[in-house]
């Protein structure tokens, strides 16, 4: 039986360059003690206060159908915060509440494109960033950064890929490279939505993980919260990944369409999840300061370990759990030099090539593990980049 | 800014036949006392062994990203049941645990159907099925039935419609008209799909809810197994409504595909709710039994309520937790018999047009209340009706 060609077409044919990833699932399987630096995971698990009032909620008898939109008084907290810390006036019409962050993305995508649409997005990119544009049905075209601006999208590269598109995808801060976009990229962003009559699909899922400099939401721009959808989740703020819950927050109008459609795709989030996201978001500013911190702790103790070797260099590790490291002094490629170094010392890393292509020559490394083992894998991975170069 | 015309244009543009719930929730809201027949939802909670078993496994630490197509281990239990329930074999490879029926129904579309594509369903229907297939960007067609077939799709009827479509979406047994789809049925269904090479989505959600005759799962026909996409939830069978957990069951190479989309759209479910799942399911078919039990009683308390007279007459409720009434001697519209019965009884129930044009001249009634009370509304239903009567 034939399926869709969209549903086949969603990874674009190629390698997904998550080699690596499986190689040391491989190896592990096989009882080698392989450390992994590759996934965007804390190593805390959700907070205990969050879970039991999650099961308070469930057990009181919040388990039947929730509201589509998500509960009035999670949508009206999401919105609070979003508000606060953003200046942007925002009420709970602005927020729809989805499962996950990856819904959200999805059905932002739905809203601003039909199928054949060009759908832009900056490489190097979140893994799932061209199969979403695919599975919508849109046409996924790259903007393609480099290392001397920091993986920065220039005004002229933004740009030269606006014309005839409907949507543009940025995520800051920024997986994978752990740049924060300075306040004149947001600019330039924010102009070409506007002469190009663009959608912005604002990824800000890291938002409380910046260590240099600060994190500019693009909707609070002048004139950009008409056209800004942005995407948020508990994930990382409060390591709760695997609970699925996120929200898209935007114009009430495009929100409105966007209940309808979660009317038919997804049928709302389960009422004990938003219970629990209302508790987590209630605990304050500090409880997402304590989740952030090991990764803030993490990326000091990255920059401190590098200093005084020219065979890895770091990207300006800005935010968000990981650090790009440049090891084009090596003369290999991203891919090459995280395959060699799994055989060798069994330390695991994402090739920046499985980004995109703009990221070639990098590895990215996940601060997701303890702080020692993290150091000494760190220095491990230095010493092994020193001995490839000729 | 404007939308995709594939999201503005989910709900096809008319009424959504809803004005009733609506107004019934306006009543309750301004203090009135509504007997609320509408929502297809138990009127008990989950039970407070799987939520404890919920609890369990999140305090375990089953809070981080779960595997994208399922646990392996409710994969293996909903594969298990299905072939020991339908004699089809089935392995985990042909599951893909969904957040749902509904984001299940979505997904099947999008594997089935490319953008303008033609999906056929049933009329009367499930109040999301044309809007789900609109939001995938296909052209939703109807088989339109007729009360003197019970409501169930004739074998012309069936054929008529399928030149050129892609796929055909059946639920039996049926909501809204209580009708589990006889053999003879699904046998014409089987044979115009093949004859066609239409996909097969089966809506099975209600499978644990019979009263009469056996439900067949058409994906054990001969041959159908390579085309037939089966949706199936713990909403129904478990009173796990909100939990928003269930499965499509299919060939593995649709679900190979359907993992894909999954990671793009939803990125899987949250792992201690598969694990209550897993839970739920392995208390055997008593626990569903009980879940299932007080529909079972009220349809014959319905049937024992509606003999001896001639206003109102009872599509055959063989299924589901509703009974379709015929109120076509009234002489009124489902729609302008469910307004005057709100208005002069406080007692609301579905017009049959909120489901389609085929189910003109019926409401449909929701036996999830007590059963006295219940019972109580039903009569007065009745005594209405014959009122009505010129």
């Amino acid at each position: 039986m034939e399926l869709s060609s969209r549903i086949t077409n969603i990874t674009g044919g190629g390698s997904d360059g998550w080699g690596v990833f499986y190689k040391a699932r491989r190896m592990i399987d096989a009882g080698i003690n392989v450390t992994e630096l590759t996934i965007g995971e804390h190593d805390i698990r959700t907070a205990p206060d969050i879970l039991r009032a999650m099961y308070d909620a469930a057990s009181g008898g919040h388990t039947g159908y929730a509201e589509v939109p998500g509960t009035a008084s999670l949508r009206r907290a999401v919105a609070a915060r979003i508000a606060e810390r953003t200046g942007v006036p925002t009420t709970a019409d602005n927020v729809l509440i989805t499962p996950g962050g990856q819904a959200a993305l999805f059905a932002a995508h739905m809203a601003a494109c039909n199928p054949g649409d060009t759908a832009l997005f900056v490489d190097p990119y979140y893994a799932t960033y061209p199969g979403t544009i695919r599975g919508v049905g849109a046409m996924p075209k790259p903007i393609v950064t480099a290392p001397d601006t920091n993986f920065e999208p220039t005004a002229d590269a933004i740009n030269a890929a606006a014309p005839g598109a409907k949507s543009l995808l940025i995520n800051t801060p920024n997986n994978p490279t752990g740049v924060v976009y300075s306040d004149t990229t947001l600019g330039a962003i924010a102009k070409t939505c506007q002469d190009h009559d663009l959608w912005l699909i604002s990824d800000e899922v890291y938002d409380t993980q910046v260590w240099q400099g600060t994190h500019t939401s693009p909707r609070a721009l002048p004139d950009m919260a008409d056209r800004t959808l942005v995407v948020g989740s508990m994930s990382k703020s409060h390591a709760m990944t695997g609970s699925r819950v996120g929200w898209i927050c935007g114009p009430e109008a495009a929100i409105n369409h966007l209940i309808t459609l979660a009317t038919h795709t997804t049928y709302g989030v389960p009422g004990y999840i938003q219970d629990a996201a209302e508790f987590a978001l209630g605990q304050g500013i500090e409880v997402e300061e304590a989740v952030a911190a090991p990764f803030r702790r993490r990326r000091d103790l990255t920059i401190d370990a590098l200093a005084g070797q020219n065979a890895v260099r770091a990207v300006p590790a800005q935010g968000a759990m990981y650090v790009m490291l440049d090891i084009r002094a090596t003369g290999l490629s991203g891919d090459t030099f995280a395959n060699a170094l799994l055989d060798a010392e069994h330390i695991a890393v994402m090739p920046g090539e499985s980004f995109g292509q703009a990221a070639a020559g990098h590895v990215r490394v996940a601060m997701t593990i303890d702080d020692d083992a993290y150091i000494a894998a760190l220095n491990r991975l230095i010493q092994f980049a020193q001995t490839q170069i000729k």
